[in-house]
């Protein structure tokens, strides 16, 4: 079960626009949190919020000598690790040319309770992955499946996706303008002022609709904190 | 309020699909006037007609000196200068990392009256936008603000935009096929070659559905003209 | 009429998906067979196979001398020679700055009872089509007609279309998740391996709905074969 | 041997830069003649004229089927076809994964009397290829083998390279600009035109030695063909 | 003539290289002034440094009407603007397709004085260019001439370059390693904290030399301004 | 020191093209075993051949939290784990922004004995790389520093370098022609083939220098093992 404080926090980034944590990290000085290339594979997905379970991908090496098939990891093991309530993110390299996720991995990631699917690869079974439901964003739809191109490197590892890099338990949060990365460490700072945000753009919006000219709404006239 | 000859222009303009615009205008000798990229957010939109109201981005630079700074424009101004009925057109420099519009802005946009929006680049708040309803063409969808990626060097410039050069007045035409920019002083002949290609299309259509051949129908044996 | 042995293949083929005929060719050796780029312009079009009716097209050459240009075929020739059941596919060198085919040609197609379309390149006259309903897969949509960009070299030769290898006569199957080409030669086999994936992977996916670990379900408890 | 015709053709080619063929050819309505991609090996390479050998390779096919690879060319029959003098111009698709031309072929060619090589593809064997002195323009250097990548899907076809339309028998010149393409019938007019160009860039790169502004060389004080 | 303030800033400027100056703007806040693409056509060109000389260039419009034409600039113009010791640098829209200079502008830029040119596009006339001699970063070698794709839109306007922002009057310098461009006014305290980091790099190099270990030459011993 | 089986091993590998090495590999069914982007920065450079050092990189992160940081690995530390006579090999997923690679790093490298670097990213300091003289293959030469763009995530993982799988301690080829990766536990095989292969092109050459045509040198009159 997620802790309290955990809780609170996905409750208060769910109620922030990607749009809106884009902005406010990048005056905190994060410059390179939003991830280029995924997009949901249905646009009225809800906004979701989870915890980074990292996937690293490599090319294919066909005939991998016996010692090392040992060492690497088995992408049936990595789902079956994954907690209730995460985001599998995966660092496929922008591979297009084969499938990251299909409809049965899926279909068990949903059983698991992981809250939803990020991929800067592609993603097969469109139709299936549409009946399961669980909300999946993707740079591209493929037919051929993992295995004809890539092969699992490791999980729970930093990882970079769409460009940016992705730490495990990391909060990734998704909506129909992509794909964000929070920090860790900083998510609680970045929920408060995202929120702020959120009213300032309600408080904008108002203005907007009453007719005010757009020179008229900055410099603001109060601050957001009063607005609300 | 529109001058009588342009309300009978853009009338003419909006009963010929893009399609048929870059086709005439090819064959007189405009071979470069369909904007690459920009594509509706949503396909049903109607055609959109609309002189064109430019505006320039260029990439960031931080920390902008302060002499620099005053003789750079401002968004919202550029904003206020549009026209009821104008496209506003950005050349956003294929920039996908951070949105030229996004709804606030967009908002005031339908308030003023602006016609359409068109971008090279990307648009954010994508279910904000679709509720605005205000016709959007764009290359991509992205959550992080202009600010993060992109200066306004200036507004009403010639510009190029999807690889196409706009100069204001010119006129854009926009629908399911894309967005494509007919130069004001040929618009009035290009609008009654475009009607003439409409009719000459609905013509072919009717013979195709009848079973004609395709090689039976060229050469033609009636002229446009003679068909309506 | 089709030969009743083709009849019974394209029944095989039309039950199994782009993503398990992908795979399982993959596993005969054959490991470039899912086309790059061409999506269906409407997600819910039935998945379709015919037989590929191949056309060539090469960069525009403006003033083609006389001599060259009646060695050059026309393209309403390729067209009326296109018997019904096939599906023409385009080796457009992704050429997204004119289109391949528009509403007139895809009329007549239809009429012809061609089964679909594919093309590495653009359709134009997006309403239209749609309308006309019949199957296209495309990597983009633009406004301007072929003769702009492209001549048409040939039909029926052997082809490259999204960077795979396409003979006249292979099987082409397309569904939500894409192209694939099926070799004419072993289009029975990999139609039966196919129907075989197909059967194992219903059996995945009741197992998962049962709630089956992924790591349980492999080695697999049975062959596909006992299981229909 | 070659006709005295084409001698003197190739002469006049032979003194003019392709950067000027590509400006006369333009304003005689040709706009796409220049070869996107191919550079030379060695910038030192004297300019080449030849008369164009087309080449046409499509994507690798596995286990094309017996019937289908007797129909298909063989790289070599291709090579024992060119004639001495032309160049051969290979349609790689822009493929850099696999060579289109290694050493041993090249060396073959040389023995030929083959005048030059183009590729928007790649090369292979880089210190082997400069060692023979051949003159060569290629899109990129890389290892694997031709038969990895690719099959020759026929030669001596119309074909596309780097984005321009080339027929059998048109005339290739490169030099240190890279590659462009003259019709063969419009060739003694392009050359014509091309050596007045000539004569008028000399004079105004004396002009300017001279210290006259560019603003004074336009409109010019004389006609080119007086000036020689 | 120069002021003697920017002669002793250029001097400075002048031994600290690019990837010197890169490094001390990206700590100063500075993220985005290193200009992707231009190389030099010889990478033994001296380092060069001099005041941006901005030139904005937009796709080609055929048949700009005739009102629009005269308020368009003229590219001879702006070469006649240039001052002696000026950076010619140029908003090409990384246009491969048409050189943006060619031998004979390049030529009477050389007899003007100018320090360098740089274009995010390419240039013609390569044997001419490297017989001038003039320092010139470019992203590509190409043979058409403007005309054929780009207009030019203005001068001395803020314009991107490579994706970077590009002020008139910014210094910029360009070496091996490609080209920075660094705001003019903070490009005193960017000297004075480059040719710091010269020292320290210096400092290192020598402890290399040595045979110290990378893991013992951090945390440096002493300050780089005790080392000199 | 290196086992005497190395030694040989090594040896033998030296005398094979990465051209041939790609072949033979492809044969023994290793498809994608050439490393795509990395080029040597001096054609002069002799083959080299090393055991692989992996690197990985991900995308900058600002601001990593404190408890990460620890846990990150630090560029110094992995410089100082490389064994002389190894290939330090960078995944530098492509970043041509900043340099993965500079001249101190470089010079303790080279005093460290490494016989090679490659990266599929991009190097600075190009003098005082070519100085230090140590034989480098990278995608692109840049000037900002790794620090702009890049964290080390790791060394002696498994990696994917230009499209290609790379496991510590498979031997990694470079030579005129790129780079290719031989897996470890087939290098014995892979070598034996290469040379095989080495034989018979000089054989082939050796018949075409006699002017024999390409169509009788296949089939081959004597098996490559019984030229030498």
């Amino acid at each position: 079960m997620m802790p309290a404080e955990d809780a609170a926090l996905f409750e208060s980034l769910r109620r922030v626009a990607t749009a809106s944590l884009a902005g406010v990290m990048f005056k905190m000085g994060l410059t390179n949190q939003w991830v280029r290339g995924p997009m949901p594979i249905k646009p009225e997905f809800p906004r979701i919020v989870g915890r980074a379970f990292t996937l690293r991908f490599i090319p294919l090496r066909e005939g991998v000598p016996g010692a090392m098939i040992k060492k690497l990891p088995v992408n049936r093991d990595a789902v079956e690790c994954m907690p209730a309530g995460c985001v599998a993110i995966a660092d496929s390299r922008g591979t297009m040319d084969a499938a990251t996720f299909g409809d049965i991995v899926v279909a068990r990631l949903a059983k698991r309770g992981v809250t939803g699917i990020v991929t800067d690869g592609a993603v097969r079974d469109l139709h299936g992955l549409l009946a399961i439901g669980l909300p999946i964003w993707t740079s591209g739809i493929t037919a051929p499946p993992p295995a004809t191109r890539m092969l699992l490197a490791g999980w729970q590892q930093p990882i970079g996706c769409g460009g940016v890099a992705v730490f495990p338990d990391d909060l990734v949060v998704a909506d129909a303008d992509g794909v964000v990365v929070v920090p860790s460490g900083l998510a609680a700072e970045v929920a408060k002022r995202g929120l702020d945000q959120e009213r300032l753009d309600a408080w904008q919006m108002e203005q907007v609709a009453r007719g005010v000219a757009l020179s008229e709404l900055a410099p603001l006239p109060k601050q957001p904190e009063s607005i609300s």
